[in-house]
C-alpha cells in the first residue's frame, strides 16, 4: 500500500486568520462604536430591549453552538473537529457578516453603531455557513471551510437583499433565505468539490453508539429551541406569540412523524438514528416561513408531519438516488433536513398569502424580514399595492431566486476550493480528528507502570 | 439455549401513532383556533405575558427532552430507547392532553382558542407519563408506554380537577396533582404487569461509568432548572419571587444531605451514584407544594434536607423491601423521588397552613392552582370560608385522592398493558435498543480494508 | 509492590457536612425571612426584578453546574468526582457565603431579608471555591475542598470589600474580584499543599478522546453563557447592553485568536485541546473589569485577542516554567485562563479610566459594584472627587490588594491542609473516582449468565 505522503499545509489556517482578525480590528478601530447613550433615550426603553431580545438570542446561541456542534458529532473519530470547526466558523462567519454588513447597510455618519440586534443578524448570516458545511463534513479541511465562508457569507446577504428587501418576500423564521439558500449553496460546492467521483463508504463515517447518542442530545437541544430562532425577529405581541405557538406544534407533529415514518420504511420496524437525529427538526425548517402568519393551528401540525415525512423519505430513497445518478454528495443529508422541508414551507407560504387573501379576518401578518428590521419596511395594507396574488408570486420567486443564486454560487465556490494550496485531505486521512488535533495516543498513555488490566481499562472507557 | 423466538409486532407502533396523529389533524381543524388578533388588546400586554412565560416554558422543555432524558440513559444499552421513548412520550401525551383540555373545558362559541399557557398545561399533563415510566423502564415495549400514556392523561386530567378545582387544594408546583399522583400510578402499572414475578437482576441493568456520568449531568440539567417549574404558574409578583427562593434553597439543601446520607450509608462512606442522580432533586419534589404559602426560608431548608434523606434511606432500605415482600419492580426507584418526597412536602403543606392561620402577618399565599389558573378562582380571604383547619383538611384529602385514585388507575392500567397484541420483550431482551433501533454491529462495521489495530481502535471508542 | 495502605475517613465527610447543615438550620431559624410582602409595594415591579433578573441567574446556574462540571471532566476516571464536588462546593459555598454576608452586611432589625440578588451575591463568592480548586482537582481530598471553601469564602467577602467598597475599584464582571482573586488564592494553596514536591506526571491525568470531548462542550456551554454573567449585576441599560456586546466581541475574539495561537505554536499545525478548552474563555475573563465601561467595540476584540493568546502561551511556557523552577502545581491550568487575562484586564481598566477622562462624551459608566450594588454607591461625577487618575491607581491598588490578599491566604489555608486529618490521597490513588464513589466492577458487572462476547460488548460501551 504505497500511499503518497499528504503534506498539511501547517501555517495556512493561523496564517488566514490571523490575517483576518488583524483587518478585522483594523475595521473596527475606524468604523463601529456603540451608540452614545443619551440623556434624552429612555433607560427602561433599552432595558426593554435587552430583555425582550437577549433569552432569545441565548437561545440561539446554545443551539448553534452546543446543539448544532453535538449533532454533528456523530462522526464518531471526528468529534473534536465537528464541534471545533462549528465553532470556529460561527465566529469567523458572524465577524465577517458584521464587516459587510456594515460596509453594505448601516453607514451612518461614517460610524456604525453596534447594538444586539446588529449582531443578531450576523449570527443569521453565521447559521448558512453552518448548514452549508454539512455537506462535505469530514472531507474537508479547515481552511476549505473557512475560504467557503468567506464566499458564502458576501453572496448570502445579497440574496437576502434581493428577496426581503427587493421582493418584498415574507419569511420570518429565514425558511427561504437561510435553509434553502444554504441547503442548494452546500450541495452546489459539493457538487464542484467532489465532481463526478462517487465517494465511497468511509470506514471511520459509521457512527458508534456513544456517538450517534451524542448527536441524538445535540437534536434534543436544537428541538427545544427552534421556537426562539424563529420568533426571534417577529414583531412583539400577537405576532411573536403565534410563532412561538406554531413553531411548537410543528416540532411536535415532526417528532411523532418522523418515528411512524421511520418505523414503517424498515422491514423490521426499527427506527434509524439518522432518521430521528434529522426529521425531528423538520417542521422547524418548513414552519420558519408562514410561523407569524394568519395560518390556523392545524395547517402547523400538518406542515410539521409532511415535512418530517418528506425528510425521512428523502433519507431513505432520494440521497442513495442523488448519489447514484449525479454523484452527488451529502453528508449529513442537509438536502432532507433543509432542501426538502424548505421547499414545502414555501410552498405554504404561497397557499396561506392566498387563503388569507379570502379572508375576512383582517388579520396581519409580521410584516419585518428577518434581517432588515426597519420599521419603515411595514407594508401598508395586508400585502401592500400589489395584492394577494403578487404576494403570493413574490413568495414563489423568492424561492426560485433562492435555489438558482445558491446553486450558482455554490458550484462557483466549490470549484475555488479545489485549488491545490487549500490541502484536501486524502480519503485515507478523512474522518480523523487526528489530521488536525494533538490527540493522545491512548495505547501508549497509562504509562510504563500500569499493568495489562489497567490499560484494557483505559481502552475500554 | 432453545428460546423462543420473539416476533416483535413491527407494525403496531407507526399504526397506532398514525392514526392519533390523523385524528389529532381533524380534531384541530375542527377545534382549534389562536386568538383573533384584536386591535382593542394592547399589543405590549400579549409581549409582557410572552416575556414573562417563556423563558419558563423553554427551562422546562429543557427539563423534560434533555434533562429528564439524559438522566434515563443510566441504563447503558438502552440509551436510544430512553432518550426517544421520552422525547415521543412527551409529545403524544402533550397533544393527546391538548385535545382532551380542550373537549373537557375550554369550549367557548364551538372553538377552542390555544395559548402559550394551555400548551404549558398540557406539557404538565405530560409531566405525569414520564414519571410514571420510571417504573417499567427497559421491560416495556413503546406500544405498552403508548397505551399507558393514553390511560394516564385523563385520569390525571381528572383527578387534578377533583383535587385543585374541587377540593381547592394548593399545590403551585404540582407536588400532589403531578409526583404523587404519576409515582403511584407508575408503582400501580408496575405491579399489575409484572404480578408476583420478581424481577431478576439483568445483565444489562447495570450502569457503567460513562453511562452513569451521562445520567449525572441529566441531573444537574433538572436541578438547575427546576426553580422555573415550580413558579412557571405562581401569581407575578412577591408569590412567584419567593416560590423561586424556596426552591433553590430547597435543592441546595438536598444536594448536601445527599451526599451526607449517602455517605453515612456506605460500609466505605463512598457515595453511589443512584443516591446522587436521585436525592439531588428530591427537594424540588417536595417544595412544589408550599413554594409560595408563607412559609419562612428555614422550612425550605429543612424540607429539602429531610427530603433527600429519605429519598437516599428509601433506596437503600425501601426499595428492596418492596421487591421482596410484595414483589414490586421499580426500576428507576420513582418512588423515592417522587413518591416519599411528595408525600413529605403534602405533609409539610397541612403543617404550613395551620401556622400560617396563627401568624397575623396576613401574609396571602397565591391561589393559582397549578393547572385551572382562572382568575375567577382567588379565593377571598386567607382559606375562604373553610378557615385554615378546613384548608389543611383538603390538602390532606387531596393527598388520599391523589395516591388512591392513581394506585387503582394504575392497577387497571397495568393489566391491559398484559395485552399479547402489545408485545412486552422477553427478559433477554429487555435493556437493549436493538430491539427497537437499527444499530450497527461494530464488530463488522469498520469495513473489509481495515486492519486489526483499526478495529480494536474503534472498538474503543 | 508494598505500598502502606491508606484508610480514608470515612466518616469525616459527612460528619462535616451534616454539622454544617445542622447549623446552617438554626442561623435560617433564628435569623433569616422574607420581605415582607406588603401592599405598598407595586407586585409589578417585583415581578419586574423577577423577570430581570432570573433568566441571568439560570444562565450562571447552568454555568457553574454543567458549564463547568463538565469542563473538569477531562480527567478520564474522574469524570464522577469531578461533577460531584463542583456541585457540592457549589451548594456548600453559596451557603456558607449567605451566612457570613447575612452576618456582616445585612443585619436589619435582627432579621436579614433573603431575596434573589442575595443569592446571586452569595453565588459569586462561591465562584471562586469553583476556580480555586483547579489547582489541586484530582490530587485532594473532598474534605480538603470543604476545608478550602470554609477558609476562602470569608477572605474573599474581606477582600472584595476593601477593594470594592473601600477603594472603589470598579469591577462589574469580577475580573479583580472574583478571577484573579481565586487564581492566586489556588495558586497558593497548592504550593502549600504539594510544598518543593514536583508532581510527577500521573498515568490516569492524560485525557481520552471521549473525556476531552465531554471538557469541550463544558467549555462552549461556559462560552454561551459568559455574557449573562458578567452582565447579570449591571445597571439595566446601556450599560447592561454595552457589557453584553463588549463580553460577545470579546469571547469571539478569543476562540478565533486560540486557533491561531495554538495551531501556531505546534510543530505540525495541530491544535490543542487544552488549549482550545481554555482560551476560548480567556476574553471573557479579561473583559469584565472593563465591560460597562464606555470603551469602543474595537478594544473589546483587542482585549478577548490578546487574552486569549495570552493564555495560550501561558499553557505552552509559563505552566511548565513554573513548574521547573517554582515547583508550582496547577493542574486545569488556572493561571492561564483566570491570572494572566485577568491581570490584563486589569491593566486595560486602568488604560480605560485614564482615555475615558479625555473623552468629552460625557459617557456614565455603570458605579454597581458585582457585590454591594447599594444604590447609595453610585459616585457623583465621573469619577467622584478622586478624578480619572485616582480612580487609575485605584483600579491597580484594587489589583495588587487581590493578588497579594489571595496568596498570602492560599499559602496558609494550604499549609491547614496538610493536617493529616483531611486525608490526602496517595499519589496512586490519585484521579480515581473509585476512592469516592461505588463504582461497579465491569469486569464482573454482565453477570454469570453472559458469554464472552457480551461481555466484550459491555466492555465496549
Amino acid at each position: 500500500m504505497a500511499v503518497p505522503p499528504f503534506t498539511y499545509p501547517r501555517r495556512l489556517l493561523p496564517l488566514f486568520l490571523g490575517l483576518f482578525q488583524a483587518a478585522l480590528l483594523l475595521f473596527f478601530a475606524l468604523f463601529i462604536t456603540y451608540d452614545e447613550p443619551s440623556a434624552q433615550k429612555d433607560t427602561s426603553l433599552v432595558a426593554n430591549q435587552v430583555y425582550s431580545t437577549f433569552p432569545f438570542f441565548q437561545d440561539i446561541q446554545v443551539m448553534l453552538v452546543v446543539g448544532l456542534g453535538l449533532l454533528l458529532t456523530f462522526l464518531p473519530r471526528y468529534g473534536f473537529s465537528s464541534l471545533t470547526h462549528n465553532f470556529l466558523l460561527l465566529n469567523f462567519s458572524m465577524q465577517w457578516a458584521l464587516v459587510l454588513q456594515g460596509l453594505l447597510h448601516h453607514f451612518h455618519h461614517s460610524q456604525i453603531h453596534l447594538d444586539l440586534h446588529k449582531l443578531l443578524i450576523s449570527e443569521f448570516a453565521a447559521v448558512t455557513v453552518l448548514i452549508s458545511v454539512g455537506a462535505i463534513l469530514g472531507r474537508a479541511s479547515p481552511c476549505q471551510l473557512l475560504v467557503m465562508a468567506t464566499c458564502e457569507i458576501p453572496i448570502y446577504l445579497a440574496s437576502e437583499w434581493v428577496i426581503v428587501t427587493c421582493l418584498g418576500v415574507l419569511d420570518v423564521g429565514g425558511t427561504i433565505t437561510i435553509h434553502i439558500f444554504s441547503c442548494y449553496f452546500g450541495l452546489g460546492v459539493s457538487k464542484a468539490l467532489f465532481r463526478a467521483t462517487q465517494q465511497p463508504l468511509h470506514p471511520k463515517e459509521t457512527p458508534t453508539p456513544s456517538s450517534d447518542l451524542m448527536s441524538l442530545v445535540g437534536t434534543l437541544i436544537l428541538w427545544v429551541f427552534w421556537p426562539s430562532f424563529v420568533a426571534v425577529l417577529c414583531q412583539a405581541g400577537d405576532a411573536q406569540h403565534r410563532a412561538i405557538l406554531n413553531t411548537l406544534l410543528a416540532m411536535s407533529a415532526s417528532a411523532i412523524t418522523t418515528v411512524v415514518a421511520s418505523s414503517l420504511l424498515d422491514r423490521d420496524g426499527k427506527l434509524s438514528l439518522g432518521h430521528l437525529q434529522n426529521g425531528s427538526l423538520a417542521g422547524g425548517v418548513a414552519i420558519g416561513v408562514v410561523a407569524d402568519m394568519a395560518v390556523p393551528p392545524v395547517a402547523a401540525l400538518a406542515l410539521g408531519s409532511l415535512s418530517a415525512a418528506v425528510c425521512v423519505l428523502g433519507f431513505r430513497f432520494l440521497t442513495p438516488l442523488l448519489g447514484r445518478k449525479l454523484t452527488l454528495h451529502d453528508q449529513c443529508g442537509i438536502h432532507n433536513l433543509h432542501g426538502l422541508p424548505g421547499i414545502l414551507g414555501a410552498a405554504a407560504s404561497v397557499v396561506a398569502v392566498l387563503v388569507a387573501s379570502k379572508d375576512t379576518s383582517g388579520s396581519q401578518p409580521s410584516q419585518l424580514s428577518p434581517v432588515g428590521g426597519n420599521a419603515s419596511e411595514v407594508v401598508e395594507g395586508q400585502w401592500g399595492a400589489r395584492g394577494a396574488g403578487g404576494q403570493a408570486l413574490c413568495q414563489a420567486a423568492g424561492l426560485a431566486v433562492a435555489v438558482g443564486a445558491s446553486l450558482l454560487a455554490g458550484l462557483l465556490t466549490g470549484a475555488a476550493l479545489r485549488l491545490p494550496c487549500l490541502a484536501r485531505p486524502p480519503e485515507r486521512l478523512c474522518f480523523d480528528d487526528s489530521l488536525y488535533f494533538k490527540i493522545q495516543d491512548e495505547a501508549e498513555s497509562p504509562g510504563p507502570g500500569s499493568s495489562a488490566e489497567e490499560g484494557a481499562l483505559a481502552l475500554k472507557e
